[in-house]
């Protein structure tokens, strides 16, 4: 019998994997419990009305089509019995394996706050993408039928939390939506006076960039009318406002943008993990005691220089690639006694229209070059023809027309509960 | 103060009158539930997979960013108060008018039994057809997962209920996903051996077309593959079966596509309706007693050469321009007796890939140019050039590569439920 790899998740570390084991001798099994991999760095496009979901998402079959010995399920993981060498999923069924990949990657966490997820959605997923788009929309949508101003105003208020890249990026579009692409439709409000807020605990904004970058993004985006608020914890979030150290704000539009969880791949294991519920591996990143089972991308808690690997795309795609060639090598019985290497290849972000901050290292670029080298470089890095041409063709055409392409209002009933 | 004009429903008919009422004096305002204008002909492709929602939608607002006069409220209407002269919005809002346009649409209906619904979604929205494109895809999913051959069969098996264009148009698209876009996707299970029932009550498909290319329609699904029960009327639907005459069949996705039901319209009005609810109205399109009410498309009673006016977008459209010059003549003083005149312009439908039929009265066509046809004159009646593009790339991408584009499934937490 064939020897059984059995992958967990269908992002970017468990895709690349698979498609790296392309021609090895084994029989592979891929189980995510969505029918597509999702290109996350631009999830906040969707969300923010420039990318419809279809333009960064592909069916894993889809992708997957011409490799006959990979068996996609479409199931939920309930736990790994280790003992029996088997995955369980959600329906009973025993997945059995010889090597088993957990990459499973993470959600947005509260900080011990769960009962602000209602109005404070995250963004991980593409129902979270819709679900903060109609969000934002309604909360104009309310304001034009609001009477009272105070309610306009509380409609018209925008607090994004957290200022890491992805709170960076929501605030730049929302302040271009608002500012740009709004202001001709709407009648009885003015929706230039929206108040968006970039809530950051820390004392700068793009933390991982260098000061420089951060200084330039701050800047930027109190241009585009962005209130950036640094060394300000959020203590409160409710349906009505969001309470900033002692001061309740009047805001009904709230993004959760500070901080992820990993997936429970932990508690499968039984293993040990870091705080943020990261499965702690080894330099190959095999599980210590039990090499059978590798844990990849978000899921996993790897050092890299005394640093542990950020939660960066290309480093699950290196982490991707690093596991085919170690399950590759010990297929042939070869030994494979070098360690996993993250090769850091720089940080972007952009601050919406016409601009961008990009650190490479010894390159730092700022500005609307940055911005055109990040959007082609991003076109470059999805998946197939047709979406590169989807995307690129919406993007221009919201940097022609100032229209965004996807500003649907979708899911029922929603309308009427909020 | 300038006459003011309330118009509810954006769709073919209120939009086109709001179009047609550019240059007029008065004060329009346009209420509709949702944020968008929906291209319904080509729904059912959403449906089935081969165009994202986005492409077949538009915000409102966006349309008429033009016109600053025409004040665009996402609202529920709740009544209408004839005495007041006052439309009711959920939220308690009473909107003035001196004349008052009701063109609120249809939504489907299931004769009597409403609980068939939960099992047998309809078409009439987005989320109806995203609802219909995840229980779609999950029941290739499920039938992947199935270890007894009978739950996978019934996994395979899709009812599809009605006949006319679009119980035709589904059945088709169905049958195409599953001969030629996804066999190479599925390991344990050859979607090919799906069974796709097109159910109809009547002697015949397409029951408004000729004989002839009811037969042509016929004969073109069965060699796709889809088994044609024309004269059986289904007599029950489960979330396990569906029961055609007597029988019941394991069926674990059904379609409705068999009858509609106007909006609650007549009500507001407390005005006489038809059989499916459809205010019945003057051949002015004003309601019998009180000309400041205008009643339009599928939410009117329309006679044209003794024979209802058909639910179809030109006739709405039709409507649309009918109403718009009659406001018009009122607002200028001068009479106008001309009664509205449908003009039919034909009957198109397709059966799938490189089959349609056309019934334009003397021309009559079949076969893959009036597939082509078909889509030409869809691409012109969208919206924008954008629109225009996005369509027509994702026709010609999924007929030049057999892959259909928009195979998300989404919403949350469904994956469990069914």
């Amino acid at each position: 019998m064939k020897h059984r790899v059995v992958v967990v998740g269908a992002g970017f570390a468990g895709l690349q994997l698979v498609q790296d084991l392309a021609g090895a001798d084994c029989a592979i099994t891929l189980i995510d419990q969505r029918n597509h991999h999702l290109f996350q760095p631009l999830l906040y496009q969707v969300a923010t009305t420039l990318l419809a979901t279809s333009e960064i998402a592909w069916p894993i079959r889809r992708v997957l089509r011409g490799r006959p010995e990979v068996v996609t399920l479409l199931a939920r993981v309930t736990g790994v019995d280790r003992d029996a060498g088997q995955v369980v999923l959600d329906n009973g069924d025993r997945i059995p394996f010889d090597t088993l990949v957990l990459a499973t990657g993470a959600r947005h966490a509260y900080f011990g706050h769960d009962e602000w997820e209602a109005d404070a959605p995250g963004l991980k997923t593409l129902e979270d993408a819709t679900t903060i788009r109609r969000h934002l929309l309604l909360a104009f949508e309310r304001a034009e039928l609001a009477h009272d101003p105070a309610e306009r105003d509380a409609n018209l208020t925008f607090a994004i939390i957290g200022g890491g890249p992805t709170g960076v990026e929501l605030a730049g579009i929302v302040a271009d939506l608002a500012h740009r692409v709004l202001p001709r439709e709407f009648r009885r409000i003015d929706t230039r006076t929206a108040r968006i807020m970039l809530i950051e605990a820390g004392p700068r904004v793009l933390p991982v960039f260098p000061q420089g970058l951060s200084d330039y993004a701050a800047a930027a985006l109190q241009r585009r009318g962005v209130q950036v608020l640094t060394g300000q914890p959020v203590t409160g979030i409710s349906a009505r406002d969001v309470t900033i150290g002692e001061s309740p704000v009047p805001c009904r539009t709230v993004i959760w943008a500070a901080g992820v969880q990993a997936s429970p791949a932990a508690e499968w294991l039984g293993a040990p993990a870091d705080r943020a519920g990261r499965v702690m591996v080894d330099a190959h990143l095999t599980l210590p005691g039990d090499p059978r089972i590798l844990v990849l991308g978000d899921t996993a808690h790897v050092e890299a220089d005394g640093k542990p690997v950020p939660g960066l795309a290309p480093a699950a795609k290196q982490q991707g690639r690093y596991a085919a060639a170690l399950i590759k090598a010990r297929l042939a019985g070869k030994p494979f006694p070098k360690p996993f290497r993250y090769v850091h290849q720089g940080n972007l972000a952009t601050i919406g229209r016409n601009a961008a901050v990009i650190d490479l290292g010894r390159i730092r670029m700022t500005g609307w070059l940055a911005w055109w080298i990040w959007g082609i470089a991003h076109v470059y890095f999805l998946i197939g023809v047709r979406s590169r041409l989807a995307v690129a063709i919406s993007w221009l055409w919201s940097f022609l027309s100032r229209q965004n392409p996807a500003r649907l209002i979708t899911q029922k009933d929603t309308a009427r509960r909020r």
